[in-house]
């Protein structure tokens, strides 16, 4: 019985066949089908990967005989043998997903050398040291990736004998001196492995292939695929490719290059190469390279070749490439293509532009931006008339700033972090070791490395503010210090950058909000034009409201009463009010706080003229604006030991007694909401009169309002029914009393179970519904998000015993089901019933598309991620035509 | 247009038409019908008072001619005239709602008396005195019920006319005195209301109706409505009725008669009568009656006739009747019959009395007991063995036992009781206006009054034990005392009370567990015959088990292992298991609670020999284990302040950074149940392996045992799936290291709305479904119930936004419905998913019916609810047959 197809030669395979070859592999097999000079080579399919894992890390039956068979036909192409000491084939051995992760997985060059193919090599480039230099590179990666020998011994090892031979750079060691490295790294890989190190290329190939599909498994690509949300099932193919070389001399060399720029989205062809160099060298960023635009001055012709190869594969993949090669004696390879990674600014730029250059059209430009990312341009940037005190300068690796405390190591930013402080990690360089410290830091700065580093690269793909190559800065990780000339900067210490100056800055400088881009806004404008979601924003103030109005939002969902509470001058009027022991006294209180809110509701009524605005009445517990009973406990304590004002420690005593009866077990479950509009109605009646006289008041002003009162927390339709009566017979009362007519609804949020499962019953007493999707998911899991996300959810989440984390991507199984339920029962009563989203899921690109699912009229998220949810409810739209 | 007809004559009505005529008036219909001596009357219908409080407190139209019409019919039939000088007819005016409310509605006798007819009545009487006696007392209770002048006004002149004609008694005054009376009483009338009191008989009887009718929503109607759940809107009918009178003299009498004893349930005539008296004197408990059986001697004809009347009445009705009748020289007249309360005990062994004397079927008999009364008969009992300090004796007139803190005042003893102080209510005479004061005592006990006293009647339908009529208790209000002899009992002071034996007692005696009556068994052998559903009982000890087996339990529905960690001497251990620093510390810890769980779990498998065992694997969060940290705070500070131990300052301090870590905001919604077992699996695991461990001792003791393992908090089915998995390994280890083969189960609470929503995904890994329903109530209404019973919860009900605490009855509509599809869609994966309910709701009767009508297997609650919910089950059954 033939076995099952597992090798492809690169001829076999097409793009579109990512899932088989792999995304480099299939990219590989197209360009050689175009007609592309790409070195030749085979391709191991993820099939192969995913049954090597089926079958306890076999190879499946057969892999190698078609990998044998299709060296035969590499051989025939090159016309070089594998393993011939004359004239060897050397080959690479890369990894390849469906899915890109850079620097993710492992890879090997210059397989197949050995003792004796090695003086093949010399003979064929005429070049003993290289030759060497070639061998001794293998040996380390293969006994490094391959062999898990840890990288740094065969630096230590490569590091005593520069020192030996009193040199500074690789390259000034001759063949003969590597030759005794060669030496050495083969006695370590022997005494490491307890194996001598396999001379066999045919056994090199085989061990490497079986590195490349263990490396799919190992915790940092675990960790990759988790933050980046690609399945662990795809598996990963092996390309395995007939080696060039970048580094015999200086009609060479090898670069990595974007066909436009992936920071700012310019079509300007960007990217850095090295004059005899091997690949390795400048993605690794050990290196710093040059400028692509230096080539045309040091290899003219290459350079125009590779000039009109960039615009062929961009107009043939219709995107942005992202594209490695390497120079052999002056002849140019392509390595690699694929669809380069960019920064949200360059996304929306590159999708604008290639819709006016009639490349894609409006839609596919709406999904070639990752909502989420545009977050990135949302951030803050340094305000540009603070007076800055910049002590160094890098390269500017990915765009916007960020403030906060220095931290050298990757474990230590991420436990920093969780304590709820900002950190910038600062390194040497990164390696994919380092991807969780970069998740929790606020930026990156690198003292090497640069705008392809891995630093740069993964920073822009999680649109962190980024400076790479600060080569003024010396790193001491032992004093967790760095020094810039004779500063000192100590672990702890603030400092900011700005990823699109490449400045290291003293101090948490202050930064200015974002605006919006013509290319942002012209995206936005065509997502606003498929879209089928209204989208407002939750506001407290008229700053955001305006804000979230400059940002396209079409209402307010949620302006939250009880932010207007906190304020400084109000929270002494507001504690009198629940402390009150009299009807009197409260009623004197709530007379002060009046005209207070009925400001805030004027201000906030008139910045979003002729918009909807949501507001919703007092919501949380009202011991939420007491003193805190701990801190009273320790002053009884004091005031009764030391037994001197007796008065004041019967005045706390009297407080705490007080903060005590209001204290609850379980806030979260307690007495709030409509349950405080019900006990304590004259709260309520005095927020629906300053709502009222506010709206009275801009009516005769000539300013059109939409005022909608939302009760929050209403889980039985009589509390609903309660309050409704009591706000409507207000807005009579201010009717009269300002003889104005004002139209205004009463609706409710949807926020607790029993609200989902009675929304029938609801609804007839409603004008709106609101989805609170932050209480409702703390409810229909049992979770206390304040609680949950410190002591387990974590957890749930690393060991997928939760796919997401529910108050960040919305439960559609659990908490969906319970909206879709609302939607469907109200709609029932009223097909035309109003009904939104403004839990913290109204700005999360999944949640939003599953509101569009079920027939939402809106979401409603914070003002800064109205442009996201915008483009989300588009892609939502695109991508669920009926 | 003839308008509707509201009014009806005795002979008009039926038994079956209590709801438009009220239970009163129909049952005086039926006995004029059946041919019963039952002076002649009218009936004004619940729709004319309905109609009365639509239009606004207004009699509707037509109803006023048709009592005039009516008036003239009794004229006819007794051969008097309303208001007529000479031959007066007189009527009494009495509520009469569709259900009986004893003492919650006014009533007027003697209407119909002026200063003319008075005149008639007295040469009708041939006594002056009388007829003079009758005037005041219809012009007092005239005056307090339908003109709202206090009682205590009339009360007062009258002391003072016996004070300054030095007698002691009422009937120690003269015709001429009352004249006095009388006069100061239409003074007091005239002052109060401004106007004089109405001689018009007509004008009198429309405002004695208008009286009843408002008496139907007074404070004390709403409140007993509202406590026997009896629906506003039934409404209450007048009987107006020719009044015959059993104070003429001492061939005279008036009382009150159960056909059965209503303590005991003995079949034997029970009652009290007054010889010379009128009606209210026996019903307010003002003089103390005679027993009825010494009739048999002071009127023997009439006791003769009285007994056989009894007879027909019960076994026309088939059920124990309550009887007012009234002898009018020498003549019985039976004023109203109507079905007799009982107590528990009562009810139970007229109900098996009847099926025996075949007047009743075994499923009328299940009817006839209310579940919750049983509880009553559940209650403790004194110590036969316990040396009593009995200080005096009093009527025997509620059966159980109780003590607490003596307390003479309703209001108090509600104020107490909310601070978790139990009390025994100490009242010369209780009145409708003690109801919540009785609600809250654990018993009463009262110097004045009969066994149908107030207090009597109103702790016999409550089950709390009474003793009544103790008139060895001298009562200062004053003081906050009462006396017996010399010795003194202050407020606060702890007594004890026997209701069935009628004993005061000092301090708090201790009590016996109850066991159950031969007909007990008897109605629930009935009820088991009957019921579908299952009845298991929440019990933690091997103690508790055994009482549940002992009740009728089919097994333990849950076992809670926390309470196990709360012991004495398990707590130090838990608590270093909890704040181990280390894995090895923990273990350690773990392991040392390992044989005591071994043990727990042993103790209670053999006491459900044979019989399923559901045991929960620890839920509550670990901060619950731990000290408070508030007491921590006031030790750190005084330690801090007097600077004399550092050493403890500093422990105590850690301390309570290791309590601060644990503690949460919402500890309901935190990282309790298997988010515990999730994040800490040692700790089940310890637990799985106790539970196996004792399992496989006692097989091989041949004892057959069925633990079912429970997993709580449940949301997600990965959850249940990891946490099984662990189960399984341990239950394969031990019986691997105990080598015994042994069954058990896996299951989960269903106790957040997301189980519920996701039952159909994880009914697969279950083997069993628990409704935790107490805590699926919580986050369903999103209340904590800690915090929401004492904040809002109460005027949610009182003003009935919910219809009921919904942790009391469950909640059909909202949790209910959560109930519902989980059985539905766990049942689509297995027809047979065994499914309970462990929350409090399993012992409550409404709440059992719903579980019954949604398909559950079993319900578990307290032991002692435990016979409770078996014939709650056979009731439920009895009323759903499909």
């Amino acid at each position: 019985m033939a076995s099952k197809k597992y090798v492809y030669l690169f001829g076999e395979g097409r793009a579109d066949m990512k899932d088989l070859l792999g995304g480099k592999g299939a990219n590989l097999a197209e360009m050689t089908n175009i007609g592309l000079t790409v070195p030749p080579g085979m391709i191991i399919s993820t099939e192969a990967c995913n049954e090597f894992y089926v079958h306890e890390r076999q190879f499946p039956a057969g892999m190698k005989e078609q990998v044998r068979e299709k060296m035969q036909d590499l051989e025939k192409k090159t016309g070089k043998k594998f393993g011939d000491p004359s004239n060897p084939l050397l080959v690479s051995v890369r990894s390849g997903a469906p899915i890109s992760m850079p620097g993710m997985m492992d890879t090997v060059l210059n397989l197949g050398l050995n003792d004796d193919t090695v003086q093949g090599l010399a003979a064929a480039s005429g070049d003993e040291r290289f030759a060497m230099d070639c061998y001794r590179r293998f040996l380390n990666m293969f006994g490094d990736v391959v062999l898990g020998i840890e990288h740094h011994k065969f630096e230590r090892y490569l590091e005593d004998k520069k020192h030996q031979c009193g040199v500074e750079f690789d390259n000034q060691l001759t063949a003969e001196q590597w030759k005794e490295v060669i030496k050495d790294y083969k006695q370590l890989i022997k005494k490491e492995t307890g194996k001598p190190f396999p001379e066999e290329p045919m056994e090199q190939l085989f061990n490497a292939i079986f590195a490349v599909f263990n490396s799919w498994n190992t915790d940092r690509a675990v960790v990759y695929r988790k933050v980046n949300k690609i399945p662990d099932e795809l598996g990963t193919a092996v390309n395995v490719q007939t080696m060039v070389f970048g580094n015999l001399g200086d009609d060479c060399g090898t670069g990595v290059a974007f066909t436009r720029n992936p920071s700012t989205g310019e079509n300007i062809l960007y990217g850095e190469y090295l004059i005899n160099a091997q690949g390795e060298d400048v993605v690794a960023g050990i290196r710093t390279p040059q400028p692509i635009a230096t080539m045309k001055d040091d290899l003219p012709a290459v350079y125009g070749q590779f000039v009109s190869t960039c615009n062929l594969l961009e107009n043939h993949y219709r995107n942005m490439q992202d594209i490695e090669f390497t120079i052999e004696r002056g002849k140019l390879y392509i390595l690699q293509t694929r669809t380069g990674k960019r920064t949200a600014q360059a996304a929306l730029k590159i999708a604008v532009d290639m819709v006016n250059a009639e490349l894609i059209t409006r839609q596919e430009a709406i999904n070639r931006v990752e909502p989420s990312h545009l977050d990135h341009l949302l951030h803050r940037r340094i305000d540009p008339d603070a007076a800055l005190e910049v002590i160094a300068k890098g390269l500017p690796a990915s765009p916007g700033s960020a403030g906060g405390k220095v931290v050298f190591d990757a474990d230590e930013a991420e436990k920093i972090t969780q304590q709820g402080e900002k950190v910038i990690l600062v390194r040497t360089e990164t390696t994919p070791d380092d991807i969780h410290g970069i998740i929790a830091a606020q930026g990156v700065l690198t003292s090497r490395g640069g705008m392809t580093s891995h630093a740069a690269v993964v920073a822009r793909g999680m649109g962190k503010p980024c400076v790479c190559g600060c080569e003024a800065l010396r790193i001491d990780y032992e004093a967790d210090t760095f020094m810039v000339g004779d500063r000192v900067i100590k672990k702890g210490d603030l400092i900011s950058i700005d990823g699109s100056a490449g400045q290291v800055i003293i101090g948490d400088v202050p930064m200015l909000d974002p605006e919006l881009s013509p290319e942002f806004q012209q995206l936005l404008d065509w997502a606003d034009d498929v879209r089928k979601l209204g989208v407002r924003a939750n506001a407290d103030t008229p700053a955001d409201a305006a804000k979230a109005r400059e940002f396209g939002a079409e209402g307010i969902g949620l302006c939250r009463t009880e932010h207007m509470f906190m304020a400084q001058d109000r929270l002494p009027i507001v504690q009198r009010m629940i402390l009150a022991g009299s009807e009197e006294k409260r009623q004197e209180a709530l007379n002060k706080l009046l005209p207070m809110q009925e400001d805030d509701f004027y201000g906030i009524l008139k910045a979003m003229e002729g918009l909807p605005v949501t507001i919703r009445l007092l919501d949380p517990p009202l011991h939420e604006f007491l003193p805190n009973a701990e801190d009273l406990l320790v002053e009884i304590t004091e005031l009764r030991l030391t037994g001197s004002n007796s008065a004041k420690l019967k005045e706390k005593q009297e407080l705490l007694k007080q903060v005590r009866q209001l204290t609850e077990f379980n806030p979260m479950l307690g007495h709030r909401g409509c349950r405080l509009g019900i006990t304590f109605p004259d709260i309520y009646a005095m927020q629906a009169r300053a709502v009222f006289q506010a709206t009275a008041k801009l009516i005769k002003e000539g300013v059109k309002v939409i005022p909608e009162v939302e009760i929050p927390l209403v889980g039985e339709v009589n509390e609903l029914k309660t309050l409704r009566g009591m706000v409507d017979d207000i807005a009579k009362q201010v009717a009269k009393e300002t003889e104005t007519v004002f139209a205004y609804t009463v609706g409710t949020m949807i926020e607790v179970p029993r609200a989902a499962l009675m929304a029938g019953e609801i609804a007839p007493e409603a004008d709106f519904f609101s989805f609170g999707t932050n209480d409702l998911t703390q409810t229909t899991f049992g979770f206390s998000r304040d609680d949950a996300e410190g002591k387990f959810l974590h957890e749930y989440v690393d060991r997928k015993i939760l796919k997401e984390n529910p108050f960040v991507v919305l439960d559609r199984d659990g908490v969906g089901r319970l909206m879709k339920m609302t939607v469907q029962e109200s709609r029932q009563f009223d097909a035309d019933m109003l009904i939104g989203i403004c839990g913290e899921h109204g700005g999360e690109p999944s949640s939003i598309e599953f509101c569009h699912l079920i027939g939402l009229d809106y979401v409603s998220c914070s003002p800064f991620r109205v442009p996201i949810a915008r483009l989300s409810a588009a892609q939502a739209a695109v991508n669920n035509k009926d």
